[in-house]
Formats: C-alpha cells, structure tokens, sequence
C-alpha cells in the first residue's frame, strides 16, 4: 500500500528518476537487432527477442542509478504474443535486479474488466484453486475517463498487496488540452481529475504520506505542477515529458514537496537511444544509456534535495 | 476507412448487435476448463487453451446470427502471453469466418506510443523490411482523454488501411457521471468528447455517411443517446451496457438513424454466459448463445428496421 516502497528506493539511489523502456524496433542497436534476425528471419519473434536482449542490457546499465523502470506496454504489444512473453521476462529481470516496475499500461475499463487488468497487471489470476502471477509490476497507470468504476479494482490489489498506481491527470502532449483544460465551473477538467485521484486514495496513505493513488502531470506544464502539488497534498506524481518533450529540471522541481519528495521524472529516449549520438552504432549503448541517466540524476540534483 | 464494411454485414444479418468475447476463467464451461487443466495443471497455459476453444466454440454458434464480435483484451491480458496468443488465434479465427472484429481495449496515449498501438492492433509491425500484421482487428475502442494525439495515428492506419475505431464518449457504468458529466459551459465533458470525436473524424466519411471515427455511448443513458445522436450525425456508436446493466431494446433505439443505421449494440455476458441457466453445466452452451443472441436481435427488431 502507498508509495513507501518507490519513496525508500528513490532515496537509496538519491535519485527520483524512472527510465522508460519504449524500445521501438529502430530503436535497438543494430547489431542486436542482426543478431536475432540472422537467427529467426525478419518476424516478431527475432524483434521480441532483440527488445529482450536490449532491455535487459539497459537495466544492467542502469540497476544501480535509477530506483525504477516503467515498460511502455505498446512497444511489446506491437510485437504480438511474443512481445508480452519478452515484456513478462523484462519484469522479472527488472524486479531481480531489485527495480521498482511501473507498467506503463493507461488502462481504463469498468467493473468485471477493470478487475481482470488489476489481476494482469499487479495482481494474481486464479486458475481453479492455484493463483497464478501474471505480469506482476509494482505500480501501473490508469485512465480515469470512466471513474471510480476504473480505478477501485485496482487500488484493492494496491492495498492487499502492497503495491500502487498513477491515473493520468494533466498529461504532458500538446493536444492534452483538449479535453483536459476545458474550464469546468471554478476548476479544468485535469483539476477534477486530481480532485478524484486524491479523493478515491483516502485511507491508503503510508509512512511516507502519500496515498496509493499517484497522478501522472506532464513535466512541460510547470505551473500546473506547481498548482497540482499544492492542491493535492496526498497525491505522488508521475512526471513525464522530461527533456525531448522540452520539460526541464527547473521545470520539475516543482513536483516535488519541500522535503524532496512525493515525485519521480521519467525520462525514454534521452537514455534508451543516447546511443544514437556518439557514433559507434551502439556498441556502447549500456555506457551512453547509463551516462545519460547519471547525467538526468544530476541534473535534477540541482533543484531538488531529497531528505 | 469509415464503418461502411460494419454496416453491410449488419445489413446482410438483420442485426446490429456485436457479441462481446469477455471470457473470464469462471465463465468458461467446466467440462472445456477440465479438458485443459488435466492436460496442463491449474496454469496460465490451461485457462489459455481453455478460452481459446470456448470463444472459437461461441463463434461457431454465433457466426451465421451476428455481424461481429468484440474480444475484450483485459481477459486474455490476464492470462499473460499465452493468453495474448489465444487473443490473436481468435481474432483470426472470427475473421475466418467473416466476422466484424472489434478489439476491445479502450487504449489511449500519445504520438509515437499511439503509433505503437494502432500498429499492434489495426497496422503492421515493420521488422526490417518487412511488415508483420500483429492483432490485425477490424476496428478498436480507444480512450481520448490525452485529446486527438491519442487518436489521430489510428485514423492514419483506419484511412489507409479500410478499419475504424470507438472513442469512448459517455460509458454506462454508474460512475461514469464522476468525469464525463461535468459541466463545461454550456456542455458536459462527454458532449466536448463527442464534438472533438466528429471533429477528429473529418473527411473520413464513407458510403454509408458515416465517419472512421466512432463514438461509444452507453445504452444506460437514452436520453443522452438521443442527444447524441442527434448532435454527431456522422458518428457511429458503440452501445454497451445492453441486459445485465439495464439497457433495454426500447432504450437502444435512440441510437439509431431514421433508416435502422448508425450504431450496433453489445451484449457479452447474456450471451457468453446463457448456458449458466440452462441447468446442463455447459453441455448446450453453443445453442444458448445462439438462443439468447437470436433473442437479443428479436427484442431490437421490435423497435429498429434496417433499410
């Protein structure tokens, strides 16, 4: 229950950062890549099994600078079946290595349905007598378009098996506003939202203050970070649109509280492919992986002193 | 592009109505769960067996009555890869025997991740130089609260390669008021969904009038329906929440346009689940899925002809 078991893992690594695993296919080093291909042809089982490979390599790189790594479900989804065979094996591998697991899913569905992701994703599914662990992360995001309905499986396998998630609040794209900033009485939509997220974690808190229910606010709206740490005191953000996205580490400051903490800032690209800028077609890519991360850590180090 | 494929095999059945594929374990009959789990134990790789031959056995029965069929991704996602294998199968396999595949899985995020998905499950997956087809749906639900960057790499894969997809709009769950009905100005938060949904789906309309960009609209709420229908006259709506949630087939009718077209209407758990009454243990579960979809089908006749 509650963000105490990320908060401890921040703190040992002084560093309130999560990697995204989003490994597109062109976004593996080639000679991963040819090494599968070579093996299995151009299929999605030689894709699968190079993004395993690759991710694997990255957490290596990076299991002892960042707390946490957030696998993006879409990139393993693209590759079929065998794509969701490699993401299990990349959680495990993650978890192993001692690695809070937030799957970057934004699922969002009702009632019996909403049970059945909570069970995927953070909880068991039951096969006659035995329960089976699926994909088993610590912490997942949801969508809350649907309310409450959406969110309450979820924070039941939170609270019986000490575990947490983030629902999409002010999320960090252009077009967010859309639907997000639409002024709604003396609040916005994203305002409401938060209100929810705060209001539905009630009775979830842990040792560290904040509840069970996390909200994601994207890192290229500072005051909107500003205004949402004030607002939902209880609440632990999820920050992303770090650097390629144009958000700045004097940008997300502002998400954490006066202590450090009650925030983790994602970063994807700017690690996973910092291959791509030296040169040596990703024969360093653990070395340029774990540079940029070092280097986001300090970057954010700056502003921010956690206590 | 647009839902013209959808509306002629409505047209052809006489029926606007989508069988939902939501197998949870419990509702699999007992003498196909046992088949399994003696042959694998009470594992993932059983239950997976287990709905794969219970959703190919529903689609044998419902295949010459109903145009579609709606898998729901969270039921195979709880069964891991194995599951996701069985979700692909059976994908496969309902398109086999012509049906309408709408992949239910209400995604929802941004850019190059949103590219990721409709790819996974509208597109093809690139590996090298060649393209993989992966879930290869007829159509999907997605989730717009991230606003048109969640949508619009869909409606690329929906244009050029003849699919659609479902925004979800107003759900018919209870607590779908918590979001949806905010007052905004002089809308709710689920009429500026709506608009954004026949915005986004410009210039994508087909023969049948209407746009690649759907809408779901609860059959809880008719008179929201009515509204609705009204308001986005190029919109196709999904119409969940038909039976066990209350909505009947007087309610339904306002989803529809003045000749019978414009929307199809779901039913999963009185359809995969009518065998639980019949007292044979599942023995008939084929004829009463069959039954109870002729049923349903009967009841909307009463209220819609198609022209």
């Amino acid at each position: 229950m509650s963000f105490d078991v990320l908060q401890s893992k921040i703190k040992a690594k002084r560093n309130p950062t999560v990697a995204g695993l989003d490994a597109r296919v062109e976004y593996i080093p080639p000679f991963i890549l040819k090494k599968h291909t070579g093996k299995h042809g151009e299929t999605l089982e030689a894709a699968a099994r190079a993004v395993l490979e690759f991710d694997c390599g990255l957490i290596d790189a990076l299991a002892d600078v960042v707390p946490a790594v957030k696998p993006q479900s879409a990139y393993f989804e693209m590759l079929g079946w065998q794509g969701m065979k490699a993401l299990e094996e990349v959680i495990a591998y993650a978890k192993e290595k001692d690695l809070f697991v937030i799957a970057d899913i934004k699922r969002g569905d009702i009632g019996t349905t909403a049970a059945a992701y909570s069970e995927a994703w953070l909880g068991v599914t039951q096969v006659g007598s035995t329960a089976c662990p699926v994909f088993d992360a610590d912490c997942v995001t949801l969508n809350g378009y649907m309310g409450s309905d959406a969110i309450n499986p979820f924070l039941k396998d939170c609270t019986s098996r000490d575990k947490c998630a983030f629902v999409l609040a002010k999320t960090s794209n252009p077009s967010s506003v859309e639907l997000q900033d639409i002024v709604a009485g003396d609040r916005l939509v994203y305002t409401a939202m938060g209100d929810l997220i705060q209001r539905l974690g009630q009775g979830t808190a842990g040792k560290c203050g904040y509840q069970a229910l996390g909200a994601v606010v994207g890192a290229t709206h500072p005051s909107v970070l500003k205004e949402l740490r004030y607002r939902l005191d209880k609440v632990f953000f999820l920050v992303p649109g770090y650097g390629a996205q144009g958000g700045t580490a004097a940008d997300v400051r502002f998400a954490f509280d006066e202590l450090g903490r009650g925030a983790i800032v994602n970063a994807s690209r700017s690690i996973m492919c910092a291959w791509q800028k030296t040169g040596k077609d990703g024969a360093d890519y653990q070395e340029a992986a774990r540079t940029a991360a070092e280097k986001m850590r300090d970057e954010i180090k700056e502003y921010v002193t956690i206590l």
